[in-house]
């Protein structure tokens, strides 16, 4: 039996009954992850813990390096089972690390393994879940199910097939699968294979010749993502750039097309304005903006060589402005033109200052309309969390947050979200055991209730 | 009754023992406020709760925003009934913040009233409140009074009427009122009625041509100030600037007064030189300086447009430069010119290296003449305040703390005193609980009373 | 009796447990510290208190200043014993301070007195003190035997005189003295005396006419410390710098030797390349690099003139840039030539953007290879260890860590190591106790061991 008690996290009976009562139950929105709807479409049972487990998750791997263990059981060459092994032994001393709860929670939740998580039971453990597995038909339909969840978005470019969307609908799972527009790769004018990405937005749209064109495309495409469902969109920028007039960044975007590389200073001035005329269309459709902010992308350029983009190589930006932010919001605010915005700020220096600016910005087109959204990748622990409720609840209006995500590439993710409601229970109800906030259950329980779940299928109009 | 007890914040029998032996019944010396001067010589009774408590108070305000309230609630044309019903609903579920606090205590110390604020009790609150304003004589000086409060400075820009507080003082109030030397408005040169601020200063000066009568009007107000009682003086500028040449600032304010707009960089030159300039003229007449850096104002220009200033659409700027300070006092320092300064700092991530460069300049002129001022305006809350405690205790002295202030347009906001003391309270008796310090109470006490009044008023030499 | 007890920190029984079973009696490595190798090896007996612990310790000379101490009691022409005595009245009421629990720890732990510090217990002190080293043979290696020291590094200048180290060789001492290799006098160029230490380092290794001579003469020094023990080097900047082409370093050094005075831009071509130079240099021969990131030195330049260096006028810079140290990072790695790195950084808010840059280049070339160091100067007190803490285990790997330093001048340091082991053990204690992690008392407890001195030890090879 492992350390993960039914209490787990909940360090006094008002906790525990804020999280029983209210919080446990709860259907799950997930408003942002990157599963492949693929996978949910084909719904091919899992054969080994290792695949639906290690394979692909870069957190995982990350750890394992920090750890100093070798490559070769990491992503090389070794088999299956001593990548499980290495993966179990580095665990089994990483106290405090959100794996070392995450991965304890999601071997209990999903394959009914409590074995402590370590060296010495490795071998055991790798068993038990593969004859789980082998017994049980485990698919992501099971698993999305298993998990209550009512609802998810996951992250699609624009040039995205949204055929697959439609088919989904008709498998008559419980869950509603919708796509989010993300326009990343058509921002990242500076990557090698722009053209190419230019190229299938086109086919699916018209001949582009220019920014004009550009935003005509990615308006045409929005259009059909709203179709099967869509209602957020998604930007990834590490910085917030000034807005250039559209003529400018006409001028950048025709360079490209004839073949130039972009500038440092032509790749700001294109994303600045994209960035703004992204927000702009958002808007114009009702489609609210998350908006992902302060990533550092691709430190390691040996390993990026050697295995691509994200595997376990990025890191927090320092780069960010608040000031442009400041000049970002206005504009579009003075336009009519701000759309719903959930901000993920990755820096947590940057909390405050950006807590503040958002305050500046709220009308009531919605409960909370800026949201400075849950704590993020990095920040996306036990301690993390709390210093952001501490934040919100600081500068902010608790009540209006639309809670938790989980940002992941994995089907075994859900728990995150019970791991954010016990911190959330047990915040509250330290507050509450401390004389520090009413102790009237029913009305803080509703609010409660609206940050797991209500409150987002709301703000997405759901 | 609400959750307020009285052992409010205050979790251990040591940390109440400090507070109701050593804390609570300390005087008040509100160093740093807004309140209108004239206000407290009309001493008008107030007839409505929504007037005393509502009106006027953007950090209210912003919080309706946040949960989404229509500005006609907050700003707009709907009743004051309407407004504080709303107001009721919004606080109900902000736990954490710092309003939830305030707002409930407010009640009960100055109305008597202790209902939980919430949407269901709004209406008999109103009534409640209302009622007793009519049954009591509400008016400034009984607020004040009330409140324990021996002395307070308010914030005056330099050619405000001073008479009102010589009226003032032949009241008979209990307490002292004298102005803080604000000259904000001739230190903004880029704002549209410069010219304006300017003739105003004139009048009651002599002509000025040049940074030299500008610098000879602002000393000649500085001594109409000090045979007032002033005290203290106040710069506020988002960001610390270089210091340029008499010269660069001469020639800055005189194409000003020739009708030019100032550049970005003429800005900062003349901004650089005047906060030099005063600052050595308040090292010359033993006025402390209080230092307001880091607010970024006004974000929201359609707002603003419709607001006007002060309500509601700040944030924190994060533009700031340590070696820029550190060089401002460090010139000053070698001039022997650099006043008693109290810092403070609106952006949180700045604490330590603020902290540490004040450190720099300690000298035997005062028992912590370079002070890192309290948590601040967003930082003005229980974690903000939890924060600045241990910044200060880990790379400061505590007992050399000037303590706190209201930095408030309201007169209700005395108990903001009580909050901090408590959490000061708090912190000190957990720590002696823990066997982390001393348990000498009569030393701590002392230390405690001093914090809560002894080293303001000695600071200020009062 | 002072307030300092058995459990000191430790708050609950499995902190405690941990703390005696596993933490205590480990040996210290101090793996950084600034002892000067000339008085271990003289090893002469102390005479009074004063000359011991607060002659030469700027941390306490500042907390006075702090509280506005007249600089005659701190570095004038008092008495030994005026001096102390104000220092004993200060530190009385320092409460939270870092000094206020060193100080009273190090009374007890190397003078058997356990009277709490103030005003009132000064004199008793002062006697009670030099009482004990009169009647105990207090020497430099009494102490740190006493201490359970195994080893230690101090910092030296490339061009220190090494036979010291051969000769406390033979002493027959039970603990081991190395140096480490820190070529800060040859970086900083813009240094008066930059030439004179130019030349000191030609005297050892033959004439530097450019950067390649340079470099080539700081190669035969690094392999003399070889050859006495070295296994660290130190490289101290305020911040990163880009890295440009040797030609371009070379052209600075040669100005200089000419006699010009380099300018601010050509002081960072000199630096950023030196940097990258000397890790290279570090990765050939397998020394780890303590790279010294974030202070900004002499803020106060009339205290400078008066006192020198090192005498509490330095602070924390806001400087760094996180993309130039990626780059730097990367362009070593690239090269297969990071050395195995710790990084003190000076400013807390750069901690989570800086544990996930290190996250990126981690390899299986030793546990840790890239170490976050421990909370270092300003951040060496309780708060900061255990923000520290907080982020080794959110984001890294706690197991992989190396553990404590005391960075220290005074030979009265070494309990500095056990205030961070109980806080270490009060962490996990804590988080067992919460249910939290693993109750595997031996895993953890090997954990703690590690993280006390065997992951140090490993790490330098020792």
């Amino acid at each position: 039996m492992s350390y993960i008690q039914n209490n787990f996290l909940l360090k006094n009976r008002t906790a525990e009954a804020l999280y029983f009562n209210y919080a446990k139950d709860m259907p799950i929105f997930d408003y942002h992850c990157h599963l492949p709807e693929r996978q949910i479409l084909e719904n091919k049972p899992f054969s080994d813990i290792y695949e639906i487990w290690l394979a692909g998750d870069h957190y995982k791997w990350r750890l394992m390096r920090n750890y100093g263990a070798d490559e070769e059981y990491i992503t090389g060459n070794k088999s299956n089972r001593e990548k499980f092994l290495t993966y179990c032994r580095v665990l089994g001393t990483a106290f405090g690390n959100p794996l070392y709860h995450w991965s304890q929670v999601e071997l209990k939740e999903y394959f009914g393994c409590e074995l402590e998580i370590n060296e010495a039971n490795a071998e055991a453990i790798w068993e038990q879940c593969n004859d789980y597995i082998r017994k049980n038909n485990i698919t992501p339909q099971s698993l999305i199910e298993g998990s209550n969840v009512a609802a998810l978005f996951t992250t699609n470019e624009v040039f995205d097939d949204l055929t697959v969307f439609e088919e989904i609908a008709k498998k008559g799972y419980q869950f509603r699968v919708a796509p989010a527009f993300r326009a990343d790769k058509i921002m990242n004018i500076e990557a090698p294979q722009y053209l190419t990405f230019l190229g299938k937005l086109e086919a699916l749209t018209h001949p582009i010749k220019g920014i004009t064109d550009l935003e005509a495309a990615l308006e045409a495409r929005l259009q059909a993502f709203l179709k099967v469902g869509a209602r957020a969109s998604d930007i990834a920028v590490e910085y917030v750039c000034d807005i250039p007039d559209a003529a400018e960044a006409d001028r950048v975007l025709r360079a490209v097309l004839d073949g130039a590389k972009p500038t440092a200073e032509e790749i700001d001035i294109f994303k600045g304005y994209l960035t703004y005329s992204l927000m702009k269309l958002y808007a114009k459709y009702n489609v609210a903006t998350e908006l992902h902010l302060g990533a550092m992308r691709n430190n390691n350029a040996k390993m990026l060589a050697k295995l691509g983009l994200d595997t376990g190589f990025d890191s927090i930006s320092d780069r960010n402005s608040i000031s442009k932010l400041s000049r970002l919001m206005d504009r579009l605010n003075s336009e009519d033109a701000l759309p719903k915005l959930i901000l993920f700020n990755l820096n947590p220096k940057m909390n405050a200052e950006l807590m503040t600016l958002l305050g500046c910005f709220q009308t009531n087109e919605a409960k909370g309309k800026i949201q400075y959204g849950p704590a993020w990748w990095f920040l996306d622990n036990k301690v993390g969390m709390e210093r952001h409720i501490d934040d919100l609840t600081s500068t902010g209006h608790l009540a209006a947050f639309v809670g938790m995500l989980t940002d992941s590439r994995s089907l075994l993710s859900y728990p995150r979200h019970h791991y954010f409601r016990r911190i959330l229970c047990n915040y509250l109800g330290t507050l509450i055991e401390n004389g520090e906030m009413t102790a009237d259950m029913e009305l803080v329980g509703s609010v409660v209730r609206d940050i797991c779940f209500n409150n987002s299928m709301k703000y997405f109009d759901m």
